[in-house]
């Protein structure tokens, strides 16, 4: 019986090292062990199929171990009564930075700055600050909260929105009325039935002109189309899209004030020491008989 | 006598229109008032040489108030026995904003993928995180606090320097021991004697391979011959260059790993209400005989 890692056993995982049933399986070549031993499988990080492909060889399996926050990517492959457990946190500051560079190179024009420089035009210009303005979260999971955090000294007003209302934040079914006064809307929501293309006509139709639509989710939290169809009148800056990858001839990649950036939210050197770190500590945790963290609960 | 000021009396100095001896003059047009009458000038925020030539004009002046922190533009033009007052404060939000923006846009390559885009390219790649990083600010006025908070939530190790060291503040003169273990060095120093050209051969020697510098001062602060001689070894993002502003032909456009925005730290919507502020402030005190804020020292 065994564990598969995707990295080798260094640094934080070095301790697991001495037990010779923990297994290296990075995901892109083919496995050197056998599938049918595995109890304990951390998926890779490449975003291929075959990582989730590889369940179905898994009779033995009890812990899914992901390194993604979202798992609705790996989720209908899990075996029921196999426990899945999320990356909660790991990627909190790679994301939550993302987002913040997204807004500020949206407000400050830092997209028409790089084509400026190509020409060699030094184009002195005005365009709007973060500072005063109002942002929208959408999502206040552990994401939502880093933005948050990271949004504080830079003296802006922030409504945090999430799927029930609580103490400090307010409940998606307010979203229509919360809208018309946000100047910066960030989506950070997880990909369910109820938040698939939420963003859709209505909710963009209830921006105000200007404003600024940062999308850090999953690209079908958005309707395209609908996107494409307000033209310019609001502009996106957009880590994920639907379809993804965008296809070359996509007129998404040309639409007017939008910013987009190939799903590399959590793809930083930010990255590594956190997974080790997570993949150390649940191991870790299984190996002693105690509960592990994140676990994802389970329709049926 | 009067008092120049570069707005209309609308918003916070409504309460200044009564007064028939404040005038507006923008700096964009032929002053309708003589400039002979003038005891306290508001320099329009144009960057145009004729808004520090008109003082030669005004014999009866009093008090010079510009709208940026640094003053090495005008001061030569302010004769002894005038006082000369800055804008310390009021592009604190905005500069700050905008070195958090270049930060995040060259970490992350925002720059790369916005090329990308224009290509219909989706490259996913991996990119260094601002956490973790260890940053240094150099300079450590008003301006240089605000990127420091700005920067806390993010993850990072910062190290303050500043021309005397005090509480949690290192000297300029320990710089070439600090530089090779910073990952992001961020200028935001005044422009004196000894800050020019500070940002040498030996200075950007010291920097490690792939760090980032950010100018969001004076351009002639790096030199700039120095820093094209650095090649792409370590990255750039300048919002001041020297020169300014940067002429169509010039290399600095095309070196490697390097981003220019043209000289707008300070020019958004942040930049008038606090603006405002300040002017109605400033001539409400002068007109109580109250003494009035931000008066810069002058040598001799």
């Amino acid at each position: 019986m065994s564990v598969w890692v995707p990295y080798r056993l260094e640094g934080v995982l070095a301790p697991l090292a001495t037990r010779d049933d923990i297994l290296v399986w990075d995901g892109k070549t083919e496995p050197t062990h056998d599938p049918g031993d595995v109890r304990f499988y951390v998926q890779p990080y490449t975003f291929d199929r075959n990582t989730v492909e590889i369940i179905a060889e898994m009779p033995n399996l009890e812990v899914v171990q992901t390194l993604t926050a979202g798992v609705d990517h790996i989720a209908p492959a899990v075996p029921d009564g196999v426990i899945l457990a999320n990356a909660r946190g790991l990627h909190d500051a790679s994301t939550s930075e993302l987002a913040l560079g997204l807004i500020l190179a949206s407000q400050r024009n830092i997209d028409g700055y790089v084509r400026d420089q190509d020409q060699g035009t030094w184009n002195f210009s005005k365009h709007p600050s973060l500072a005063d303005r109002r942002v929208t979260i959408v999502g206040y999971g552990s994401i939502g909260r880093a933005i948050h955090r990271r949004l504080e000294p830079f003296e802006v007003e922030v409504t945090a929105v999430a799927s029930r209302p609580r103490e400090g934040v307010r409940g998606v079914d307010e979203i229509l009325e919360i809208l018309p006064s946000s100047e910066i809307v960030v989506l950070v929501v997880p990909h369910t039935g109820e938040t698939e293309r939420m963003v859709d006509t209505r909710f963009l139709a209830a921006m105000p002109d200007d404003s600024l639509l940062v999308n850090v989710a999953r690209g079908v939290i958005v309707d395209t189309a609908a996107l494409l169809a307000e033209g310019g009148r609001i502009r996106a800056a957009l880590d994920v899209t639907d379809p993804e990858p965008l296809p070359r001839d996509h007129p998404l990649w040309s639409r007017p004030g939008t910013i987009i950036t190939p799903h590399v939210g959590g793809n930083t050197n930010a990255f590594l020491p956190r997974a080790l770190r997570l993949i150390g500590d649940q191991v870790t945790r299984w190996m002693k008989g105690e509960p592990i963290d994140n676990i994802v609960p389970r329709a049926g």
